[in-house]
């Protein structure tokens, strides 16, 4: 993070969002009405599962996605990640199988290796995880006796793929998991943050048999500061969760969620979305052109429809080899076998275009592009 | 926690600050700090291990109980509670032994039972932990070949003895660490809340081995509500200490560390726990009355320099049976029985006197003093 961080270099590597664009009268007026009528409660312990009210404002934020929950089935938690830690808390034991999309979210990888999961990886295309290789896969645990606790998915704009789920995989998918009693982990952070087409049923919103555990976070369409995520899940799965979380750390922040719930009570957090796509899409525009206009024509990346990433594949280039040559440059991003437990994914890097204005997004491709150009005459000068 | 919240209630049970006492305008002004200068920082993601800004605040915080620490070994966590909760992660693995002091926090016995630690508890008396005990009970595990991975205590006022331990002991058992090579888990978040005699050394002041992590929490002093903790660990032990965190939420919130930055850096927490010191003094004091006014002769109690807990025994009561009548009465309380896992402390009960005003105080104190003496009535008219 250091080197990243430093302002020279222009940061295509974490995955932050443009908390810059938060407006200021909405902060401050938010902050006010909790001064005014709620400030012993936003600075005293909250109960381990969330407050209710916020419960019901996460119904109403995935009702904007077509998702209908019981508020009552809602757990608040410390950030997204945390809600992956829970789950994973809760049903993990050393040696088992966890099966993951790859390339998967990093962070999650990182925590099913902290209770010692044995990750398995199930390939992705154009359309997210091909579901014909799930089966496969399960197929062949099936023959050795042995099952997986459950497979992790972010169908919307992935991280770090950018790739989205088709319908007629989602449905699939859910048919697997009902099928097979196949506990599927949907996590859905940029779910609303889509530049064009159509949204997608969430996985939760297809399945009739109990077999979805959702992971929804406020982090990328409002901010990670405030560390607010949730979990759905059915009432069994979702004691064991609560019990974890007091132990973890108690409850989620009450001052958070109620700056939380003063945005979207107020109805604020549509409008604060709304620009936060329109800043999106003219990035995530932007470093498409670029990439088209800087990069060799070896090169092949993602046509993200949303969220914050670009995947980006150089058939042959080692991508951990250019990153000092790229920071030497001042521009960063994050080598592809990042997002791999089991060594994959060596020729691709993930970029993201969140975080950087337009300008800078342009000159980070172009001096990356640059740096690849280079080792590319450099490994066909070796005979490589 | 619903029955004991209901207004009706006087709940002597949970171990509640007075945030209704935080000033309005403090409040309001370290916000507008925040959005007029810090807005992106505050709704950003942040370093796993906090902003350097806070440890430095930290280190200030600790310098005013004697103890000087280096920023660089202060790591920022999401209240106190994950403190306990990433070392136990850090250290523990299924059947390890953990000593705690009996009774113990009960937030801790369950992060330790959440990582299947075998809980030995070292008894307590006016003085705190008993030292020769913890001697002997070291003694006969070494004799069994086994070590325990640490000792953990709160020395300041703990919850939920309200005892403290001598300047003699802590000095005896920083020694005992060092010789046994024995590691210390010191959680001290009550040790500016003293409101008769002179402060004590912390044990990571008195110890030179490397041998005491410390775990601080902004719950007591500041706030519950922003989740603010802190662990002070050698350089070592930190490392691993960070990666569990980073799997865990990534980073406590920087919105919540930037508020606790604002309140330390304006020095304006000096000003507060005075006030808060002021507040508890009255309600500690009025308890103490009420008891020696209403419990039975028979029963004993804890007399707290400092805190939030009173610690009574009623011999021959299980306080279990007692509860629900308490709660008929409306009074609530917590049983002894939570404070230990080897099923002891039954005639004891945890009354906190923090949260409730002293008219409460008396009126809960009197009303659980009425049932504890017609339970003792059928006591002895069953014989018993």
């Amino acid at each position: 993070m250091s080197l990243t961080a430093r302002p020279e270099v222009i940061s295509l590597a974490g995955g932050l969002p443009a908390t810059d664009s938060f407006p200021q009268d909405v902060f401050e007026r938010i902050n006010q009405e909790i001064s005014d009528t709620q400030r012993a409660l936003a600075l005293q312990y909250g109960p381990t599962e969330g407050f209710d009210f916020l419960k019901e404002d996460i119904a109403l934020v995935m009702a904007a996605e077509g998702t209908s929950v019981d508020p009552a089935h809602v757990m608040i938690t410390t950030g997204g990640q945390q809600a992956i830690d829970l789950v994973t808390k809760t049903f993990i034991d050393a040696g088992d199988i966890v099966l993951a999309e790859g390339p998967a979210y990093a962070g999650a990888l990182t925590t099913f290796s902290t209770y010692e999961a044995d990750v398995r990886h199930i390939a992705m295309d154009a359309n997210g995880l091909v579901v014909e290789e799930l089966e496969a896969v399960l197929d062949r645990l099936e023959a050795e006796g042995r099952r997986p606790k459950f497979l992790y998915t972010v169908p919307n704009f992935s991280n770090p793929g950018g790739t989205t789920l088709s319908l007629e995989r989602r449905r699939r998918l859910v048919r697997i998991a009902a099928e097979r009693d196949l506990l599927v982990l949907e996590d859905n952070p940029y779910g609303l943050l889509r530049y064009e087409g159509e949204p997608l049923p969430t996985l939760l919103s297809l399945d009739t048999s109990g077999n979805v555990v959702y992971l929804g976070s406020f982090s990328k369409i409002i901010s990670p500061g405030i560390r607010s995520g949730w979990i759905v899940a059915p009432q069994a799965i979702y004691q064991k969760i609560v019990f974890g979380k007091q132990a973890t750390d108690l409850c989620s922040s009450p001052l958070n969620q109620l700056f939380v719930h003063g945005l979207i009570a107020s109805g604020v957090w549509l409008e604060y979305i709304e620009r936060l796509r329109g800043i999106y899409t003219s990035r995530r525009d932007t470093m498409l052109e670029a990439l088209s206009e800087e990069f060799p024509s070896e090169a092949t990346w993602t046509r993200p429809a949303g969220g914050f990433f670009v995947w980006a594949t150089i058939p042959g280039i080692h991508t951990g080899d250019l990153l000092a040559k790229a920071i030497d440059e001042n521009v960063a991003f994050v080598r592809g076998d990042a997002f791999y437990q089991d060594g994959g994914g060596t020729d691709s890097m993930r970029l993201s275009f969140s975080f950087v204005n337009e300008e800078r997004i342009k000159e980070g491709v172009r001096r990356l592009g640059a740096v690849i150009s280079d080792q590319m005459e450099l490994y066909r000068a070796l005979g490589l």
